[in-house]
């Protein structure tokens, strides 16, 4: 068993601080905008040349939370409810042999800033705030887009919540942020296994604590404030 | 930049012994077979569940041979005819700063073994034989199939070459592996900046070395032999 050793090239900038809310993949939330953000070594825009003919990117990350100290080959994924077990690699849970995340996201643009290089600014990212990313790579539509897959025990990407945000909550959230926020809700941010509808569930997004309710396929968000 | 230890979870068995002739991606020749060996360590009926209900697998793995000493921002595709310089980051070379792989396989079958366990069957790797694999995760339709993305300078799997094999090097291949070889030449697996239709190619492929040249859109087969 060679071990080899691999280093991040960038980190992910998201509004998502914790992993709370973070849709179980990639693409679910187009709205979601996020930022590829190179460490010093491979700022180059060299190394970006002909990258923004390519629509999508994959991103192979870290899963650098809330991992288990143990590993077990089967896992419960929230697609089934949370308690019935899948192989590991049977599903794209974070709790596998080395903690590698895949993700495609949407090449929304390149943006040169004065102090970080050129920044890659994508969109329908499932990465928190922080994530180590050790590869970029061009999405290849002739290769990588297979739409005829058959998708195990989760074909599609799942029921969604109607979401009800009062006036007063919506508010406070700023403008270019809100689609984003729905469609995080729609997707339900919650544990698949807990199903009590007086439950207040917490999410930080974008600098907000959103605090909400579901019941009954509707989530109702209660009270939104700027986390302090 | 902290560094990170991945392992091998498995090992890919398939019929290129060499890095030459492999095609320059997965899928582009579904008739290659391959299989996912996994290591002691990981070989459990458990952490497969359920996998059998895809179709398509992501490989992560290791580009373990022909890599440089020295990174270089830029490289120069071959499907850009081999003199043109695009970034590291819009192209798949294996010359990046983490040499990792990404590879969509059709999923054939699971082979229960008596000495290495369960074993996949895979269809299209471009993988070479004993490629180090970190990662296998289900291929899912709903966040990873994106037809409508746009393939930058490579928006397709690219021209593909008439072959011509004469009957006494055909009945030297086996029958079983007829139809993958022929996939293999169509896709040309020379390098492109060579365009010389005097010069004999040598491809190792399944136990055979095949040799053949190219001229004027036409690969000849002009020798077929086991390799000793």
């Amino acid at each position: 068993m060679n071990e080899t050793v691999i280093r991040p090239i960038a980190r992910f900038e998201s509004d998502f601080p914790e992993k709370f809310g973070i849709p179980r993949q990639a693409g679910v939330v187009e709205a979601l905008r996020g930022r590829v953000v190179f460490e010093p070594a491979w700022r180059s825009d060299d190394a970006l040349r002909g990258i923004e003919g390519f629509s999508h990117l994959w991103l192979i990350w870290q899963f650098s939370e809330n991992l288990r100290e143990h590993y077990a080959p089967t896992v419960r994924p929230p697609r089934l409810g949370g308690n019935e077990r899948v192989g590991v690699f049977a599903t794209r849970s974070p709790f596998r042999p080395n903690a590698l995340g895949l993700s495609c996201v949407r090449l929304l643009g390149l943006e040169r800033t004065a102090d970080r290089g050129t920044v890659l600014l994508v969109g329908g990212a499932d990465l928190m705030d922080g994530t180590p990313i050790f590869d970029v790579k061009p999405y290849l539509p002739y290769a990588d887009a297979h739409s005829e897959a058959k998708g195990g025990f989760a074909p599609d990407a799942g029921e969604t919540l109607r979401v009800e945000i009062a006036p007063a909550s919506l508010e406070k959230i700023p403008p270019d942020k809100r689609e984003a926020l729905r469609g995080v809700l729609e997707n339900d941010p919650r544990p698949r296994y807990h199903g009590d509808g007086e439950r207040v569930y917490a999410m930080s997004f974008a600098g907000l604590t959103v605090r909400f309710r579901v019941s009954e396929g509707t989530l109702c968000v209660t009270e939104v404030e700027e986390t302090t």
